[in-house]
Order: C-alpha cells, then structure tokens, then sequence
C-alpha cells in the first residue's frame, strides 16, 4: 500500500487527540477467559478441551504478551470481564504492575442486547465492585460481543467512567452525550478483532476457516496504513486465548515493529486517548438514539 | 492476468452501449444504512453498537467516497432505500449536488421475493414519494438484497423509470420486456459485491471470516480484466458502511486508479450506461419469467 | 511447488488408463441452470433474480466456454440434468456438435439420498428418455449433488452406461462391481470443484466468503502438480454459472494453457478415459457396499 | 517470518522434553476412517459417495503417506478409532510394522461431551479390547473431535496410559493431575489440524471455503517458525481423507522438508515425546477441574 505517510486533516495535527501523530494504536486485550463460552451456555462448563482452551489465554497467552510489551515497549489496555478478574484474583493487579490499563468489560460477559435494563446494571456494578476490591482503578469500559444497549454508554457516564470502547459510529474517538453527562467513545470495528481470523470451536460452534498469521499481519497492516491516510484511531482488539498462540504472536510482534517504524504513529492506553479526547474542543459530538421503527415497515 | 486489452467483439466497439471501450465501469453505492439490519427484525433497533456500525455509512464512510469521487474525478451512482432518504433528508440532495446519480433502492430494503404483490408495489411507491419530494429526478431502480420477484421489472417500466440493476443474467445491459414495456437491465453480480468480502456482525448474524483488502483489490482486478477481455459492464457494489472503512477506502482508490490507468476503460453513471444502451439496436432483448415447475419433480 | 514431472508408478507409464502421460484431465462442466435451486424447494421459482442467475449458466456461460475449448482445442465433458436438455432442447444437440460429450446428471438435480429406490430409479430413467429422444448418445453419469446413494452405480451398469462419476474413493479410475455388472468410476472431490469457491446466493442460502480466481487458480495449479507426481485423473468440476464469469472464465483459460504447458498431462472426454480404463487390467477394483453399523454405537 | 533460531527459554535447552530443539514435531494422523460422519447419525451410512470419501483415507490416503514417511524417514503417530481398527484389522499392525506409533482415539468417534460417564468409559474400553486383541500397544489417547470431558484424563490414567492429546491449555507439554494418576498431556490446537482448511462435505453439512494447500503451508511455517521462537510441541493433526489427497500430500511433504531444513527442529512419535516430558522435572503441572458456575450468572 502506498500510503501517504500524514493525515488529510493537516490542520488536526499538532492539536488535539491524536497530538503530532497521524495515527494512533491503542493495542487492546479483551482478557475473556471462559466467559464468552459460558455465556453460551454454561453446560460448556462441562466441555474439558474447550475450557482448556479459554483458560489458555490468561495461563500461557497472557504472560507471553506482556512479555513482548515489555519488550518491544508499548502500552496496552486489558479488558477483563469482572468473573475473570475474580476467579484469577491475581491476574488484574499483575496487569497493572507492568504499566498497563485495565478496563471493564461486563462481568458475565453476556451481551446487554441479551438482558434486561436490570440485568444490565446488576452486571455491570458488579464487575466494579470486583475491581473496586482489588484497588483496581477503572477508566473504560467495553461491552460483552461488542453488543452495547441504548443503556450503556449512560451506565458508563453515571459510574463516573471517562470513556466506552463499544460503539461503531466513526474511526477516530467521538464523545457520546448520555442522560448522565459526556463520555468519549473510542471505537471499535470487526475488521481489527482477532476473533474473526481465528477463532474455531465445535461446541459452541464458533467459527469456520482459520487465517494464516500471514494474511492477519496483511489485513492489520492495510488497515494502519488507512489509519494514517484518514487521520484515525487503530484500535486493535485482541484476545491473549488467540493471538497468545506462538505463530500468532509473532505475527502481532511483526505488526508492531511496523507500526512502530512508522514516524507518523503513536501508542496510548485507551484512559490516555481518552483524555486528550475528552479535552479536544474539535470532536465530534454525538447522541446516539434508537432509530424511530415504524411496525408496518420492520415486522417482528 | 495477461489480459488482452480489446474485447472480443471487435464489431461492437465504436458504436453501441460501450462505446470505444472494452468494458464499462459502473460504480455504484447501496446506501443501505440501518435499513438492511431492520428488515431482518425491528427488535435489532435496540442494539446500539449495531445501530452505529450502520449509522456510519450515510455519517462517515459517504462523505469520505465523496471526496475520493471528487479527488479522481469518477462519476458514481448511489442506490438509497426510500427510508434513508427520508430518516436524512439531506442525503440524497448532497450526492447529487456532487454531480452522481441518486436511484431507488426499495423503501425499507426488505427483499420483494418476502413481500406480498401488494406490498412490493406500496413499498416501491413510497420511496419513489420521497424522492419525488425531495426533487430528486429518479431513472433507476435496484431490488433489495439483489432479490427481485417476477413483479420487480414491470413496476420499474410502469413507472416510468429507464433501468433496473437486480438482475444476473449476464454480463452486460440487456433489454427486459415486461407487460408494462422494455427496461434496461444493468446486471449485478455477487462476486462484485463488497458485502461478501467484508460485512461481519454478530446479531442479525452476518458473515464469516473477513477479507483483506488485498485480497479484495486483487478479486476486482482480475475481474474488471476479465470484463476488458470480454466486453462487459463492471457493475461495482459497494457499501459506505463497509468500504467506506480506512484501509477499504485505500484499496477502492486503488481499485479506482488500476481502472483509471486502462486505456480501454471508461466510467458511467447508471442513467448513463443505461441510455446508451437504449438506443443499441445490438443490444440482447430476454422476456424472463418464471420456469414451469412440476410438483411432482420439485417438493415445497 | 516443484513437482516432479514424472508419475511415481513409472511402471504404468506407457500402457494402462493414462496411456504415456503422467496426470490425465478430465475437464467437466455441470450444466445445471436452475435444478440446483429447484430442488430445495420449487419455491424459488418466483425469486427472478435468482432464476437470472442460474439462467446465466446456459445463456452466458456457456457459449463462452464452448469457444473458450474451441480456441484452445481441449475436450470436455458436459453433465446435462434431463431437466435441463428437456427446457432448453437445443442446447445438448449444440455441445456434441462441437466434439465434446454429454453425460447424464439426473433429471431433477435431487440427491439420490433424498429419494427412495423408487423415485431415483424413476428420475434417473427419466433423464435417459429425454437424452433419447434427442439422439444424445449417453455413455456415463454423475450423481445430483455428488450424493450417490448405493443403488446408483447398479442403475448406472443396468441401463448399460460405461462408467459413474460421483465416489471419491480414489483419484484415479477404478472399477465398481455392482449386482448389475461392472463399471469404470471416475472418482470427484469437492477440492476440484468449483462451487465451494465461488458460489454465493442468500435463498437458497448458499456460500460464505467468495474467492478470487487468483486463488482459484493457484488451489488448481497445486492439485495438478499432485496428479502428475501421484499419477492421477484430474477430474474438474466446473459451473458455466459459476466459472463461466469474465474474470473466472481467464483463470479458467491460464489453467488450461498450465496444463497443456505440461508435457506430462493430457486431456480427455470422460468417455475416453472410461474406455481405456475399462481395458486396463492393472486397474483397482472395488465392491462398494455401506459399512455394517451397529446402532448402539451409532445413534440415529 | 524472521523468526529467530532459537527457543527464548535457552535454559531448557539440551535438558528437558526438548532436548536440544528448540521445537518437536509430533506428526499426528487422526485415522477417522467413516467414524466422524456415522458419529452425526448412522443415516450418514446409506450415502454411497460420502462413504467413499471418507473410504479414501484408510484406502488411499494412510499407504500414500506412510510411504512418504519412509521416504523422508520421519517418525509418526496415528490415532485410531477402535470401530476403525476393528472393521479393517490389517490397518493398525501395518502402521506398527513400519516403525510409528498406534493410540487410541475412542471406539466411536463420538465425541466424550455427547456421552454419559458410563457411554465414554464403555467406549474407552471397548477400543482397548479391539487393541489389545491385535497385539498393538497402546501408550496414549485422543478424545474424539478433540471434546474431553473431565473424565477423559483420569480414564487414560486408570488404564495405565502415558499420556493424552485432547486438551489445549498450553504449546508444550504439562502434566496433568487426576485422581487416578498423573498422565502428561501433549496438547492440540484447531490451528494445526488440517480438518478447518479442507473438510468439505454437503451431508452432514461441514465445512465452507476449501483452502488451497498453498495457504495451509503458509499456515503450518508460520506456526512452526512460532513454536520455534517460543519453545513449542508442533502437534499437528493431519487426516488422512483429506491431506493424503494428491496435491495436499505434496504440501503436506513441502512442510516436512522445511521442518527437517530447520537445524533447530526434531520429530517424535507422541510415545517418545510423552516419556521425555515424564522424566522433565521443570514441566508446568496442572489440575484441570471444571470452573464453578453460578447458575444466575450463567443461564442454561
């Protein structure tokens, strides 16, 4: 790809959330263990291969990625859903202690489109209350499946965090206006998720073809290079469970070391985009709503 | 691909639908918008990560293709669904206010081949409303989800309108004699459909693996070299919500710079393409209808 | 890949099935038009779009192809349903004009396990009738969807056709004993077929994620490299709706200039090869029967 | 990939299951034979053409591939199904004879989470008896369709095997801990098992896109360059019915040679790796136990 190495918006650079760069890389882990197969249903509990191989992802992939973070010298965001947090009680604070973000990503990991408006906020305080126990500050959050309700971004707002990583409405971070005040949104995309590359269970039935780490590191790339031509967020989502796996790592180490050879790109932690965002008088402002849907043209 | 750079049909060049081209580029935009995610049920309106994955088409994906269609200077037509025309009612004035064509896409893009006689007619009707509202001078037509029914073509001639794009049945304009009077069928085609290559969402449930836009440039490629080989039209379909991406963008305005650089391709609207078909005498007339179908050979 | 050029078992060379070549190929074409769709459920015959894109088979694809074999001097095969010659009756007439063959491939389109004894044996002479009455000499047959049941060979051999081609129980030519006598099987793989790479169709729903003939081709390069060096029939299975498209009609031709670019590889009508298979006396001989199933271990 | 010649942890080098590797190839052939179709209901036995296909890998596919074993002198595992041994009794004492290793790989190729306690201790059973009857030593076990329960690991422990090859909770050997014994685990993953790249059936339904062989080299390099970087067992799962096609099997041989080019790799059958791994006192152990579900938290 040839890319024009600046951002079209010159007049952004300098100012504003993306600073000198022309774009940004938050590199984030979605730490989901067991959670998004239980949510399933939690028979799969029963399913020995398939927990050994969520449980791989904190064991070995985890560790292995902080590994390279350390190495290669970049920070990172770590979505933990709070029944991950609670049943691996250390592994939070061992985030926290390499200098990286940890944020909230539901408790149960099951989608709030799946509960009720209670359901939802039961969820989510409870995953606060399980980092709170744990001293773990929290900034962000990001919905289970990437599947946010209208009630969301205002339980994000209310609870005082700063920023959602849900929503789908732009590529560079815009701010969401909720009944219970202004939150930044950083969006997210299926285009920059591992899940969709890699993932493959037979019960519950996940996935169909796996990619090759090299067509992987191609996408990504093609995808940073846009980032850098229209001046946008890489928000990059990766699951240790997946991309902790040895070829995938290496790729994921490669993807790094381009962008980093990249002079027109930076690295932040989601609260750090965030509050450059959130003090960028040139956001975009927007108030999602449910569109109005008449039931004689959308039936049931 | 070792494409030879003149059509086959040596006679046709010069005069005819084509002109002195090989092949024909038709870039087309389905503006679907929230549109095709409703019709698979009203209840999807209260997913909000979902909403904003299709509220970024018409908000962010449309006015960056408008700049790369300004910045190459290629003429492009856009398919909206009577609904988003009327849920933005500044949409579609815009695209035409940049000098591209603005066609009928349905009402609420939900396929005809699902809908009762009645009901394809009242809702093909009422998009054409909106835009006889808007003051938007509509030429052409294209059926939901490319799902024509046997009615479709006879609604387009009855009113009024020179051309339908839903149709396969070849590889360039053909004449459709319906009971209403002759159209012009500018065919589609799945393989040129960004949709497949690209579009994943969890509920509705859409997709699989997601492509590269390297691979996609490289489909494209060596399909428009095929139409260069065989005198066709390269009916392209793309959707702002999914190509409007970055690095999607990136591989279009590559696409669009390959074809640009071939010297036996041209670009047209559809309105274009479609009154030079009109008036091609060589041009293949079909009469479709459906095939007679023994009960007994075929079950329900 | 680097193949060698010579098949293992040199010993063969010279006499027996593949007579002096290292690979033989056996190019096919499955003329199926609408059957396919039709036979899951007469339905779709109201979807227009759908019908044009099965029609593009016959009306588009076709013709394309048989120049393409003129042009380049390669015999096929052509695996006509009965439902298909009857619709359109000139169009079997019009392939054995132009040297190649055709074979039987039912009448329906249904898959002989979705029907009793009764209604196979019913619709596979059906399919002989319309042959007959257009004067199609018929030497062999494919099963409808490759879905051979275990009286579909005895069918084969008890109307007296030379040869099946609907197992996969080898990749070369081998002999089937049946209750009615003995056949040639010219075995298939869903590897060499077209459809899992390019079909796409919402209803029926059908495909995923649509290749590139760049990958096509090289997927076909590949096995053929395998034939040669392992001494096989290279049996390809192509769809004029599918593989008759511009861009796919010149993979389809650049495979065919590799292969006849390979001093090693010949090409044959299907008919061919089952006559000097039939003489081979070196040739496997197989007694096909289904697999004693306990149902205490098998569940139904 | 640049991958580096070296494991990271240069401590375990020259002692431990490695030895001096920095990666062990354990070439694995799952030789399901009919089992994994007639698994999905014995109906599946009346289909001529799939029985065929899946024929071809006991028929075809195992004689291709032991002989290319030999040719490239590289030791293998097979797993069997009892029912597969039991229906063709020369199969297992002729991989014996040819220097690799037999396991176990359940009687049915029902899947452990499909049955109760006492159906997956009948089955274990009843494929050592099969076994045992041929004079074939059995060391270890693969669950079917890689579905554990957690029983699994404690039946192969009770009988007095070494190890089991079902679980996915690591890259490298660990030892797991049941009540019966501690065994060692030589775990698998979906992305070195050939199955997710080739299997294509219509009935039972399996599969979508078929890979080219190019793409799985790719893939299986990229993995092995991983495993080599990061210290890894290179477990790769190849089944007969689909790799032991001609122009997989040449992929399959282009895999191994890189594999042997790379001064740093070593292979092993499953048996060797196993007994290296039991004497390694720095190996991981691990207690795998289903993870406690609430069920408010997680619904059925």
């Amino acid at each position: 790809m040839s890319a024009p190495r600046r951002a079209e918006q010159a007049g952004e650079i300098g100012g504003g959330w993306r600073g000198r760069s022309a774009a940004v890389v938050a590199l984030t882990f979605d730490v989901d263990a067991e959670t998004p197969v239980l949510a399933q249903g939690r028979g799969f509990a029963e399913h020995a291969s398939t927990m050994s191989h969520q449980a791989y992802g904190p064991e070995v992939g985890l560790p292995r990625i902080l590994d390279l973070l350390d190495e290669l010298d970049v920070p990172a965001t770590f979505f933990v859903p709070g029944w991950v947090a609670e049943h691996r009680p250390a592994l939070a604070p061992s985030i926290v202690e390499r200098g990286h973000e940890v944020a909230h990503h539901s408790y149960s990991h099951r989608p709030p489109t799946s509960m009720t408006a209670e359901e939802e906020r039961a969820d989510f305080e409870r995953a606060l209350a399980v980092f709170d126990s744990q001293g773990i500050e929290i900034r962000g959050h990001r919905a289970a499946l990437w599947e946010a309700s209208w009630l969301t971004a205002e339980l994000v707002a209310e609870h005082g965090l700063r920023y959602d990583s849900s929503l789908m409405g732009d590529d560079k971070p815009y701010k969401v206006v909720t009944p219970a005040g202004e939150i930044v949104e950083l969006p997210v995309h299926w285009s920059l998720d591992d899940w969709e590359q890699y993932a493959f269970l037979p019960a519950p039935h996940v996935g169909s073809v796996i990619e090759s780490p090299v067509k992987v590191l191609e996408l990504w790339r093609a995808e940073l290079d846009g980032m850098r031509h229209y001046g946008g967020l890489f928000n990059l989502c990766v699951h240790p469970f997946l991309s902790g796996r040895p070829g995938r790592a290496l790729a994921l180490r490669q993807f790094l070391e381009y962008a980093r050879s990249c002079a027109d790109v930076s690295f932040a932690r989601c609260r750090d985009v965030a509050e450059r965002a959130a003090g960028d008088a040139a956001l975009t402002v927007r108030r999602p709503r449910p569109p109005a849907v008449d039931p004689d043209v959308y039936p049931e």
